[in-house]
């Protein structure tokens, strides 16, 4: 259905940017784990508005409220619900967008769909839905606590960060307000940002994610193959445009000669062209995908556009937004991935007697 | 469930290389369409083996058999159930490699993931079972008459068609055997291709497809988003590394200012970026999207690897194999495409009353 | 999923009977649709505890709140959340239970099962989350308004009502507190519901629900048969032993040539044993049915036990508890009837071109 | 979705009456299982047509052929495709009722639905699917060789086995072709049977089931309690009206105290009113339920009846039909029950960590 994710493993959301809250259900989570209520606190926050100068200023704690489904602290395999609530709707700067069709946005197409529109903050179409997703692959991160998952922006426009992960020290990824771990390009990025800011505009960019230890045996071919799987999840956040995994697009390029992967006698490989996935399934190797994002549609300048019957009008973005998506986006492109990785492992306890 | 396509319309599928046969089951397929069963075999023929020089010469008849859910040539609403035998077994081609892993095929992981695995030509991981993609997806092309759906080889190695899809005449698709619409380009990359070949090579590449009259209002948010359902659909296909759509992973370099498509009176819009989807749903411009393939992973020259044990081994391609599966997988992208946009247009007859 | 009722309309719940709230998530509510949130409410106020003498008398607002997915009074399309929370927990109550198992109860299989269980009031297997069904089933009976469910209690023990529906004014059930519309046999159960309360037993009994007004054609061969999904919801409430349909258990008695239904030219039929389904599928007449419960497992009188370890102890239900679910469980009964049949309607949307 | 069964471990379904072929897909069945492919046809033929004089005359061999799915007679953990093609077609049997509804069948609810119907044997509608059933209950139990289970003929018409399971030797139940292990009540049913037959008449029934070394464990609340699976695959029998389990329907007259079924020191119980099943979860008791048939609408006598325009007229029933469905749905029964406990055994393997 069209808002559960997960394969078994399943998180069913629910709310709107100015709506009363938001929340979600986690069904066939295991009984027995501990949960960190605090690793998943950090995890919203690295996801939270306001948090440096270069992301929105709207203010909101994003705190997670766990209603069900934990006992004394550890879960009991019963439904996880949870909700998080919206404190700081300014609906009022939104009032005058509910008759009209900002360029790039959802509005035209969820009017025509659904023949009405929550206009306010984009309604569902706003991205504080990722909330719901950071609470669940948080704890989902909990249940394969061996599995280390590292996002990172790698490029911010054409600002492309050329060293390739293992040439980088990850555990810089958060000294940065960018999330960049290659910290000169950091800066010029944020640089970047900044100005782009000043103008009203807006910049895209993408956000590479690197996986280890994930055991060999993951992935459910045929239609949940690995990679297809974290596509998917990737593919369906907010501004996406993109999603390639090991040699991508770029191994388009290559002769099979070069690009297959040789054997270690122990099983492992040479080189990792196959980003740890093979068949659909990982293989033990490194997995790494990248995640293309465009730019923000809002722009705080005045835009042509059209109004519902059609009239030529002008939209101009009011309030508080993101000149850049990405900082904000490596707590979600994570927490998806530990999400699918949860469910892919629970689905493979059930694949031989 | 591992074998299922689809969110609503579905298609739950079997059958193995070397097995008895391949074959399918369509669920929720609407009653009263006339089927005409001509086109389904034509666009499986377009993905048949031995059907030009620069493709495997297994030979094949890969005819389909309708066992259900078709009465007097019209669907009856009831599940379609087919098969399409394989008739070219020679299985004694692959005893050489029952103890054997071959690099970056899928191997080692079924055996690690199943403690089982049917080696004979690839078993279960074999692109044979694009075959039942197809059927599918040919049927429900017949339920969506007046979307057009044309893929076409895009980029074959680093010989890349420079033109847009709007400024070549896509109806020259299959006027040359690598599916590319530039004749020229097409030219080049046969030559290319019939090289690889000689060196036991192969090479991967690009399809591009296109999508045309495409209602407003088709796609799922939050979790079947149009493009991500396209995404997850094409990340399935045999040695898919990548998608995007739209803009894609170029518009990451764009600022908002100019990504932003500007909208007509009429709801169209003067650039298209957005690849036709806003929100998750399509806005009624042209779809367009690309998929990455690797080149495959079976080459006709001896490479090191393991045997079940680790021992060190020389496995060789031998047999029947694709030095380049570009324009063979061009109908399975047109098929998974079309399943996907007759899944969503029955979604879509439920979400207003 | 085990927190999932329905096949493409669908509920997703949580919560525990001491936990801080009910909840769900409907998916695939259609857009467009005004909501009368008293029709809701009162539907609740009729399951909620502490309406009569003969009830539990815990003290419970049952106020539902909804989350999302209502703007301005009207469905938007998007996932309705809400949730119910718990005010009166008094779980001390419970904590002499914490290390026993009741008789009849759920402790046992689900501290066996998950390992850890809520014990709090019964914790998952309260009929407190049947709360949430009311609330969904309040919603779907809104979606298809022509359509009239009314379920009554028809015997109690072995007072048994003897006329069958037609012979009753289904408009008296909520006349007397037990929910029965033949007056005079209503008495008689009340009576003797308080005669088993004073000796701290419990009683079960039978609810007969009738349905008027359904079109032909709702219902989902081969495995989503109309009766067998109203027989699935049914069973999956607490304390459920037995669901039959039309003629039902009766009518194994029958002969064909007595018990097939005779047609009229309307296509309506002279006689209803097939309850009005046919193949799974509603033929347009009544359809009724009959679901069986249980005496509740919680009595107020010593019963001998055991604990975790299978020490023999002494268990005494305390606290407050229904010594006849029936007339509390009749709006439940209701409410799932109202989802199947809107969840059928819905997927009957895509069943011909 | 409408042709799959099970909410896990997964059966997808075609056939129709007098199609090419009847078959399946089994999803989500673990690698490493040996298949006793002469176990599965042997439950096979106890379903078969003709196999006593009391049955249908219809021809058939009913033969399975497997297609995917197990290598060297070992499942391999892909998807388990089979067919079972249709011989024995005669439907010039059936050209007298296409333009006519016949009463108490699908005739006329599935025209209405689809606007089309294959009207040659039932169609879509016949009993025959129930042999896909049977192919995968077969493969189920061997997946779950400790657990028993045993259906049987309870009662035919007024004629009820009044000996309860444990008062009878069920290692007799296929001794008479009514299977009925109570050999005295089985020949009065056989001779019922007979007297029923020559009159062109048909008569209804009760199957009882038995099941026992199921561990303590299985079973999925909320929404897939284990009576509510069995219940919801036992409705969707054809010609079912009626499950109730443990106690059932009588149970409804007892008290309480009664009826609560008290542990002994090892988590057994003294009494087993529960029926095995606690919460919606087994608790390692014996489970029994009950499955109620109506008598076979198709009579071999005239009815009267309408046409598609509501024109009156006359049907009889020709060819050849079961006079009681009972003796082939013993089988059936048994099936399903596998089917569903496999299903909740797989699940449950998840259910901790």
């Amino acid at each position: 259905m069209s808002n559960q994710l997960g394969t078994f493993l399943s998180l069913t959301t629910f709310g709107e940017s100015h709506g009363a809250a938001y929340g979600g259900i986690i069904t066939n989570f295991p009984a027995g784990m501990k949960v960190d209520f605090e690793a998943v606190q950090k995890q919203l926050n690295r996801r939270k508005p306001g948090q440096s100068k270069i992301v929105t200023q709207r203010k909101e704690s994003d705190k997670v409220k766990f209603l069900s489904g934990i006992f004394e602290n550890t879960t009991t395999g019963t439904p996880i619900g949870f909700i998080i609530e919206n404190e700081n709707q300014r609906s009022r700067d939104y009032s005058h967008i509910a008759e009209k069709y900002r360029p790039s946005h959802a509005d035209f197409t969820y009017d025509k769909k659904y023949g009405i529109r929550d206009y306010r903050g984009g309604g569902k179409s706003s991205a504080r839905e990722t909330m719901n997703w950071v609470v669940a692959g948080a704890l989902a991160q909990q249940l394969i606590p061996e599995i280390k998952i590292q996002a990172y922006v790698s490029a911010v426009g054409d600002l492309v960060c050329e060293n390739s992960y293992q040439e980088m020290d990850l555990s810089k990824i958060d000294e940065t307000i960018i999330r960049c771990p290659d910290l000169d390009m950091a800066e010029k990025m944020i640089e970047r940002i900044r100005e782009i800011r000043k103008e009203g505009n807006t910049i895209g960019g993408i956000i590479t994610c690197v996986i280890k230890n994930v055991p060999v045996g993951w992935g459910e071919p045929i239609f949940h193959k690995l990679h297809a799987e974290l596509g998917h999840a990737m593919l369906n956040i907010n501004a996406c445009k993109g999603f390639d995994y090991g040699s991508g697009f770029e191994g388009t390029k290559m002769l099979g000669k070069d690009h297959n992967d040789i054997f270690n006698p122990d099983g492992s490989t040479k080189t990792n062209y196959s980003g740890g996935i093979q068949g659909g399934i990982s293989n033990g190797m490194d997995i790494y995908f990248r995640v293309a994002f465009k730019p923000v549609a809002t722009i705080l300048r005045p835009q042509e556009s059209i109004d519902k019957k059609g009239n030529p009008i002008t939209v101009e973005g009011k309030g508080r937004h993101d000149p850049c998506v990405l900082p904000r986006a490596v707590p979600v492109v994570e927490s998806l991935a530990a999400f699918v990785l949860a469910d892919m492992m629970l689905l493979n306890l059930t694949r031989k007697i």
